[in-house]
């Protein structure tokens, strides 16, 4: 059904000519089709218009050609439909008035009926869906349940997240109540998306960096795994942790179709660490976009040839930053389909 | 010539009876005597004057008795002797006002005398010296050349320097003179310090884990292997890289005396990825010292455990945090000293 189904061949492990290819943020602010989108439209009203998100959606692709398309959303959407505030600040980002911070602050939080709250996403599914004419697979994600108890804790992004993690560590019943509440959440939404038309999802743990791996195991793996149990034979499941290497090998054996790996890993210890079997996606430094072009598709031949053309995934290490030019993200792509062994 | 020597001993590598103990920004926000002085005083006036810095060094060992005492100062005052202004920004941090962005502002950048531009340093090392009366060792330290290059061009803190990785990428030329630079008057620097009295040096890579393990190896690390070599006769050298457990393995065979660790990283994790021969200091999330003493003491037992007693330095994975409880920064240096077999 889909045209260009590498990206869904190279999840399934299979034998492929060249790696698929996808940013993740590729749909952002180093476009100036996105730009133009956002000077005329806030942050949610961009999120919550099934055409916009739509548009937003399909921008990198009509320009670039990647092998897969990520629906444009937030991972903030998620704690929003909990009946937890959330403002996108300029210039500031994610600002949330009322953080959780105590048992009695979690009695609002719901677990929503996602058609509901979240149909707005369901809705540029299915428009997206229309215009990429099956020539493309369509990613879902989410955010990992700790990922979004960071900021709903914290109340704004952070370096550190000290506040989460001290409300984590002295209020351990209360931060896997809310835990819960979030993977319940996430599985149904998650749910909602493959049956609105995703072809994968997946499953960012933008934070999880900051945790020891015992830690890790307690206040994020465990609901990932969630996550994964509940997702997994209805679609294929990437998990991506950003400096979460200490737990590739869990995220190996969970059930995930692939494993993602930020820049910090080599792709031999990426493979070594997650025992050489599974589809790994990653890991080109968002930063090394800044390099000149020749550069960038020197490096990104060496990077398909470190991590070895199949069960895997061509992409960034994170999200694309805003100010890479244009012909340095048409550089990365296009080395990655120019590939050849 | 010192009582305690524990510390010494265990950078020796020879056997102890317990491991030592001391806080990475153990002299901080979290000691009322040290906000009463801050009340008074701004942040250079602190750093710049021998009588407040040697005050504040000691104070966390009259509350706490650590087994090694570090110079109040910051890894700041490099570039600024460098003739890059410095500012320390009320609730914001360090500003730079004329970040390096090219070649041009490197001309203005100089490698300083460092008995004179320095001189306050090294007479606050005198008089901690004589406040200490020789009970327990002295630490000086400095920032890696990749961390201060960080501040230097990004111009304040920044949660992924992305102007700073930018300009390694793009004018690599301009960032390895930058780099050398810096690594010339922290070589210098370092030097001035021992002989001004300091028993040992630790070098703080706090944001070398942005880096590519590549990418570290040509922008950090080898410039810390020139300090290391440079060092390591004349003194004790530690190396602690945030988030460079990619590098642990080249940290342990530099000459360095010991390797820190951050607390992404397990025990077992950093034995194995050192080759299990070099003494340790690390690795306490300092969020966990937010949890209650007697769980603080189980997990220092744990930690002192899973890193041997031998071989090792008990510490933070990295600062400790300015709201930890005063009688929970007590309950982690009083489980290290009560440890037994």
């Amino acid at each position: 059904m889909i045209k260009n189904d590498l990206f869904l061949r190279a999840l399934k492990g299979e034998t492929v000519d060249r790696p698929p290819v996808w940013m993740m943020r590729q749909a952002g602010r180093y476009l100036p089709e996105f730009m133009a989108l956002k000077e005329k439209y806030d942050f949610f009203t961009r999120c919550q218009t099934p055409e916009l998100a739509s548009e937003i959606t399909v921008q990198p692709i009509r320009r670039y050609g990647m092998d897969a398309a990520i629906l444009f959303s937030d991972i903030l959407v998620i704690p929003q439909a909990m009946n937890i505030e959330v403002e996108m600040k300029p210039n500031f980002g994610p600002y949330l008035p009322n953080p959780i911070r105590s048992t009695k602050d979690l009695e609002k939080v719901v677990v929503p009926d996602v058609k509901d709250s979240l149909g707005y996403v369901l809705a540029a599914i299915t428009q997206t869906k229309e215009k990429l004419e099956d020539e493309i697979p369509l990613i879902g994600f989410a955010g990992s349940p700790w990922t979004i108890l960071c900021y709903c804790v914290e109340g704004q992004g952070s370096k550190s997240f000290d506040k989460a993690r001290g409300f984590c560590f002295t209020q351990p019943k209360a931060a896997h109540e809310l835990l819960q509440k979030i993977t319940d959440t996430t599985i149904a939404y998650l749910k909602a998306k493959v049956k609105a038309g995703v072809n994968a999802v997946q499953v960012f743990d933008s934070w999880g960096g900051m945790l020891s791996p015992q830690d890790y195991q307690e206040f994020s793996w465990k609901y990932i795994q969630q996550i994964v149990d509940a997702l997994k034979d209805e679609a294929p499941v990437i998990v991506f942790g950003k400096g979460c290497w200490f737990a590739l090998r869990e995220m190996a054996q969970s059930g995930a179709s692939a494993v993602g790996v930020d820049w910090t890993c080599s792709p031999k210890n990426a493979r070594y660490l997650t025992g050489g079997n599974i589809t790994l996606q990653g890991n080109f430094d968002p930063a090394r976009l800044l390099s000149p072009p020749p550069e960038i598709k020197r490096m990104v031949n060496q990077m398909i040839r470190e991590f070895g053309k199949d069960k895997y995934v061509a992409n960034l290490g994170h999200g694309i930053l805003p100010h890479i030019p244009l012909e340095n993200a048409k550089a990365f792509i296009d080395a990655v389909k120019e590939y050849k062994e």
